[in-house]
Formats: C-alpha cells, structure tokens, sequence
C-alpha cells in the first residue's frame, strides 16, 4: 500500500489526533496543510523557497492540467513530480469541482459532458478519465470523482447525488491502475444532511479506501455549517485511515477541523491572500498597502521565524506592493505558506503534548485580537480564476 | 577609498582587462555583468536566488526610488542594501537617463525641472539632488548627474551639453558627502564623436574619481556605433581604475566592449527576455513558446549548469509560459542572469589564461549559429517601463 497513516497521539478530551502519513515520496507529519500549485507550480513561489517556507505535500489540480498540458505528455515527461521539479509528496484533486462549476456541463451516470474554458471544444469526464489522467500525473494521493454539488441543496438532489458519488467512487476505484505507487482516497459527500453523510461515509468504508476526504464544503456553507459536515461525516471514518477536509480554509476553519478529526487540509488562501498583500499574523492579518508600514522597520510579524521576516521589513514589503514589484507577491506567499505550516505544525506539538485545549486559546488570544477583517470560508482550492 | 580596483591581467593584442573591484560589501571579479534590479528587486527573483545565478553587484534606480518610497524613507530604514536584503555590493544610477527621457522636461544650467509620470508633481533634478539621493539610497557605487543625450545628436548641442555634464561632474563630486562609504563615478559623454569624448574623457580624469563610465550609448545608435563610443573614450581613462559601460548589452556587445578595455556592464536584457520566454543559451537563443518544446524533456541547454537546467525541462518551461504563471518569468529571468555572470566569468578567465580571441571565436562560433532574432542594443538599463 502506497499510503500508510500511523496515529501517534489521539487527544483524550477532544478528536484532534497527531499522526505520520507515508508517502512514495516520504512520511510527513499530521495535522498538515498542503499549499496549493493549481497548474503544477505554485503561483510565484520557486520550489526552493516553498521548501525553505515548510511545504511538505503540495496540490496540483487535475482539470487545469488535463486542459495544458495534458496529463499524457506529463507521463511521457516522467509524470507531476519529475515534470515540476518537487521531490515531496504530491496530490491531485479528481477535477470535478472545477467541471461542475462550468456553465453549460451536463451530468449523466457516465460522467459530465462540459467545455473547457476559453472556448474549449466539447469534453466528457468520469470517473475512468479522471482515474487514468491522475494516473498519468502520478501524484502520490489522488481523488475519487466525485459530484461536488453547490450550497444549499436539497435533501432529495443530495440523496441521489450521494449515491451517483459512491458508483462514482466504485468506478473510480476500478479504474485505478496504479494501486502500487498512488492511493487513491474516497471522498464523503451529502452537504449539509446527517443521515446522508453518514451513508456516503459508511458506503466509502466498505469499500476500503486508503485515506477518506471530506468534500463538499467550502463551498459557501460557512464555518458553522462548514463544522456540522465535519462532524456528520468523521465517526463514521476508521481511526486508522488519514482524513482530508478539501479546500479548508481559513486558520481558525483548520484549528476546528482538526479538534474535530481532521488530519489534512488544503486551501488556496495563503497564497492568494499573500499575493493581495495580506500577510497572516500570530495576531491577525495585516494589510500591507496601508500607509503606516511606509516606513515601519518592523517584519510582518515579531513571533516569526520565517525567512521573509527575518530579512524583510514592512516597509520593504509595502514598497513593492506599491510599485507592484512581483517579489512582494512572492514573498507574501512565502510569508503565508510558513504560517499555515507553523499553524499545523504547532497544532500538532499541542496534541503530542497534551495541551491542545490550552494552546487553541491561546492561539485565539492573540490571533482573533487583530480581527477578521471579512474573508469569507468559500475560497476551494482551484477555484475557477 | 571606498573603491579600488587592482588590474590582475591585461591582454597583450587586445584591451581586455581582469582585475578585481573591491568594495564597501565584498570584492568581485572584472570583467562583470551586472544585473538590474530597478525599483529595489529584481523583478520575479528573490535575492537567494540571484546569488545563487552568480549574481554579485546588482543596480538600483535613483529616478524610481526617488518617486516611491523616496531616498529619505530608505536612509531612515538603514540604506539600500538593508532595505532589500541585499547583502553585496550595488550600484545606483544618478536618475539622469530617466528624468531626461520624460515629455515636457526642462533643462536649465541648475539642472532639470520634470513631472514624475502619473500625473506626478513637478520636481527638479541637479547635480545636488541626485548626489543627495544617492547618498540616502548608500550604494557602494554611485553616479554623477550627467546629461544622457539622445541619438542622434550634433556636434554643436554634443559640445555644449559636454560641459554642462562636465560642470555637472564637479558639482556630483562636490555635493558628495559620504566620500569613505561610497565611491561616485564620473561619466564621460559625448555621443558619436571623437572629440567631445576624448575632451570629456580627459576633464573627467583631471577630477581624479575612482572610476570612470561611459554613458550615452545604448540609446539607438547600434552596435558599430557603441563600439566606436568605447574606442574613442578608453584611451584616455586611467589603467588602474575601473570602466563601466552603461546599459550594454547584448552578450556579443558585452564581449566587444571587453575586448575594447570595458570592465562592468549592466543590462535589463536578460532578466526582460527571460521573463518573455527568451533564453539565452551556448547555441542561441531559445524563444520557449514555440510548439515544438511541448514534450521537451531537455533542459534550456544542456550545456548549462544554472539551477533551472538542472531540475527543470523545456516542456515545464513551455507549460508554465502557456499558462502564465509567475514561475515561468523567475526561472527564466534565473537562467538568464546566470548565462551573462557565466559569459563575464568565461571571459574573465580566458583574459587570464591568455586565450581571449580562441575563446572568443569559440563562443562566437556555437552561440551566433542560433542566430539572432533580431533584439537591438539599445535597451538601456531602468529604460522607462
């Protein structure tokens, strides 16, 4: 089996749980969060300073490359790992969050009939597709195909929905063909509705999955809503199997999830967010473009051990934001990437150690002090540009 | 001295020179190339990866960092090299060539009376306030305020303007105030005649600076004519003090210009090209969107050691300029960076090992059979965007 996850620490009070995910690409510690590389790179981060800033499992996004490159030419050229230059573990999502937000795409029990954007000529997609082009990526985890339906929706059209997902995800594992080198995970589904996520979770396990997804979230459900899918669909998934929360979200999203039972994450925000000029604190964000860091000679944050923070002022940082110099892009993400690793990381070190209730509060603390200044929860990782 | 350069070998049929420049932050071999980084960066590369490609000294713009965040701001942050987290040597321009490139721009005796684009306020320039600028910004290298006149011009506006940079020179030289930190150049103008060089030349020399530019070129006048510019200047600079030839250039103008006794140069050439997909290479250069590189599992060249051949091929290359993603420039403008350190370093050592024309003929020989798709010389360093 290519994926193995080993839980080191369960926390007795609440589900957080600390654990090691082996990879083909080597053993990473859990709670983790995964940066994401939508089109094989992450958006102005060379792979050397994403290493320096922490990344350790990097996504990359199965629609986008199945659109350019193409996932056959990727194979020739040695598949995603040797194609772009990253020697750590690699997933891929199965491409259907992207295609069932296109206009115009029509579903059926095969799959998804949809046109590429820029006037792409007609595509079809199931399961079979996405398995053999995620195949041809080779990434070290990759995503059963899925039909991740909008918010809200109704009990009946989730129902079905929920069962077409499971066939889906028969398909999906019928169709996998590299069961030596990529594990292929299930993906829970059935929005907002207990009894469904409960039979789409039980159903996945029987089929024996080597890591289970939550999906369907982030999708406009907010936090609340966001923790209700959690906790409707994590009983029912072994202990001994990793659990991925899809395209979640902001700090405090995670810091939930994983008190809920969630191991790993994925979510485009830092990166975005950094190249935008907002920069994640240990208390709160901070804008860069605001005036008063014209001359501050401070780094992003004093509680940092970034490389950014360690070298670059917020002077330096609103200089190039205000000039539009793409290495304040650049170092914005790098910045951001770091705390969302040091955030999970230090999650962690509080579950080993027995304190997570204390260091959550802690977190909180300082963190909420500089206030949420309004993102939203909705930002999926490879949303649509 | 805050500049000093020791002359290690000089050619015996040729003018080519090796030495070495030693500086407030570090020595570095001569010839050199002398990458550009405009607005305080590098435009998509982070400074850990310009050092990686070579890079030793890099430029900065006084006319850019005069407008945002402006030369005081800078100084109160510690100076250039604190600011961006350079840690080596740089060199800043006087402004001059950008502020005399501006529509509506006034020149009188005191200096030049301009709007800063974007609707800015109007301002003045002289001798004064450059030198000012410069001594805020804290370049180990900084530049006289000369008039840059464009080509072509006659012989009557050439003579004229010659003693107003001439007055201006010693104006430069007598606002300086931190003559133990930084080393001001002067700059000998005079367009295509011989002339006014060798006039301006001599002046300058009279003035006793720790090294010496010319300036003027790259602004149109092409390759013969840039030559002839060296040629009617260099006889009449001093041996024992470094020559820096502003803004070139191409690498076979590069290596004309050493060949004709020039030491430093600086160019936007190959950070612009690389970030437009055109790489330099040992054969040529390579334009990275053509369709052919699509499933190219080769490196840029294979003759090439930089990081970016090393780990990446053609076909990701190809991929991430179809897509547009930010990587793409920064790999390209790494690579780019490093064939010009590499090209100064290969003639550096040729000059040492007594083999400057064999090696030249042999450059010459693999890289001109790519042919040259037609860029012109003139694209002067901090050129306006």
């Amino acid at each position: 089996m290519p994926i193995k996850y080993t839980l080191e620490r369960a926390d007795k009070t609440v589900k957080a749980r600390a654990g090691w995910l082996k990879t083909p690409h080597g053993e990473v510690p859990t709670p983790l969060f995964m940066p994401v590389g939508t089109q094989a790179a992450l958006k102005t981060v060379h792979p050397d300073l994403a290493e320096a800033a922490g990344a350790k499992i990097i996504l990359s996004n199965t629609y986008h490359l199945f659109l350019q490159p193409g996932p056959a030419v990727v194979a020739r050229l040695g598949g995603l790992h040797e194609f772009m230059g990253w020697r750590g573990p690699m997933l891929t999502d199965s491409g259907g969050f992207q295609v069932f937000s296109l206009p115009g795409r029509v579903i059926t029990e095969e799959g998804v009939r949809f046109a590429f954007e820029k006037g792409g000529a007609p595509t079809f997609m199931g399961p079979e597709e996405s398995i053999k082009a995620q195949n041809d990526l080779g990434a070290d985890i990759i995503m059963a195909f899925d039909e991740c339906i909008p918010y809200p929706a109704d009990h009946k059209y989730t129902a079905a929905s929920v069962e077409r997902t499971l066939r889906w995800a028969k398909r999906s594992q019928n169709a996998h063909k590299r069961q030596a080198e990529q594990g292929l995970f299930g993906i829970v589904q059935g929005s907002v509705y207990a009894d469904l996520r409960e039979r789409c979770a039980k159903e996945l396990v029987k089929m024996d999955f080597p890591g289970y997804a939550v999906g369907g979230v982030s999708v406009g459900e907010g936090h609340e809503l966001m923790m209700r899918a959690v906790e409707h669909s994590e009983p029912f998934l072994p202990k001994d199997k990793v659990r991925y929360l899809m395209g979640v979200g902001r700090p405090e999203d995670i810091i939930e999830a994983i008190e809920r039972g969630m191991d790993i994450f994925d979510c485009i925000i830092p990166t975005k967010m950094g190249r935008a000029g907002v920069f994640f604190t240990s208390e709160g964000k901070l804008r860069i473009h605001k005036k008063n860091y014209r001359k501050d000679r401070y780094p992003i944050d004093t509680a940092c051990g970034c490389a950014v923070c360690k070298r670059f002022s917020r002077a330096y940082l609103h200089h190039l934001f205000e000039v539009d110099e793409p290495l304040g892009k650049t170092l914005g993400s790098i910045h951001n990437i770091h705390f969302y690793m040091e955030l999970t990381a230090a999650a962690r070190m509080a579950i080993l150690e027995n304190r997570w209730t204390e260091w959550k509060k802690g977190f909180y603390a300082k963190y909420l002090k500089g206030g949420d200044e309004g993102e939203d929860s909705s930002q999926k990782s490879g949303k649509k540009r």
